[in-house]
């Protein structure tokens, strides 16, 4: 999943290199954010288990699942939001082709997000 | 939540007595199953915090998102069907105003659902 | 589509008769309200065409296009809605295998129009 | 909803001096596909109308909801990367700070999509 060794203090988008990943993804100045979100809705899920476990109310168990997926979209509308005001603000300011490809990218990121 | 104690192996629809919850959820059955699928979501969740630790490609990250998404949004569809066929079948099965308010009840958890 | 000839004052779920499909459907007593938001959202598509005929900004025509989404939302909740109170409701309360037909049937429904 | 009365051959988005602003939508190229696709749209909402007007099965009648929802959530994914490919495309090419605004516009609007 293109992890980059740590410790390695490349620019952020290295147009020439080898390297077709990024070494930081758009939304590393938000990551702490994000992981708090994330752990947020982790707990969301383990509270689901505790209330599956516990014959919890149907209902109030699906409101619970309504919860968490409302969580998780926003984390995923977070994560587009950086990727567009990052990586597809970065390759289409270099220009050339990658904006094409990062726009059609997104594209289809967004398709799977609507249908999910 | 309207958790039961445990160790009452109390009727699953006590149509009389005082508790107006049932004992046991619409899913009991289900419960090794949703479990599992709880964990793997959960499992997602943590995976998930790994990639946006490790600065994961944002559109790989999303692409996980969208996955665990669709994974809870098939726990919400068992807990649903689950619903229909036990809680809301019995309080249509055995009559009366509590019929109506279930459906209504059903229906109210539906649009959380389609709008999360 | 099951259409049934008009003036037959069948009754609402003949389950012993030939006809599979009610003659009314469970959302007959709203009828006159589905039909009025239909036809707004007809509306809608019809202010969608004009405005993507005379080059409306897109930011403009996908608020429009949200609205119309969630307008025919709106009127799918409501047919489920009334498909619970009326169809599953009468199956389940003249017993028998139909029953847990109906639920199984409505569940594909809503699972449907989750992935819609 | 902006838009323009016909004949009147304004700039798409006058800001002030020489439009920054195409004149026409990010959609333009796609416009006779768009208002196929709107025109199908529209067709599917006239059938809904019947199926509701002669009381076709709820289930059926929904099947068709979920169809006609699916038809304008392509419709607000080719929008979307019309918008991407073009307007905000050309905003980041531009440079400057109508960049950002464009990217979060782009944002706001994939969530009120999600949302719908």
């Amino acid at each position: 999943m293109g992890i980059e060794p740590q410790g390695a203090p490349a620019p952020h988008r290295p147009l020439t290199g080898t390297p077709r990943r990024p070494r930081m993804a758009g939304y590393h100045a938000d990551k702490d954010q994000l992981l708090r979100r994330l752990r947020r809705v982790e707990g969301q899920i383990r509270g689901l288990q505790r209330m599956v476990d516990t014959d919890t109310y149907c209902i109030d168990t699906l409101t619970q699942v309504s919860a968490a997926t409302k969580a998780l979209q926003s984390v995923a509308l977070q994560l587009l939001d950086s990727h567009l005001a990052h990586c597809v603000h970065d390759a289409i300011a270099a220009g050339g082709a990658e904006a094409d490809a990062k726009v059609a990218e997104a594209s289809q990121a967004i398709a799977r997000l609507m249908r999910a």
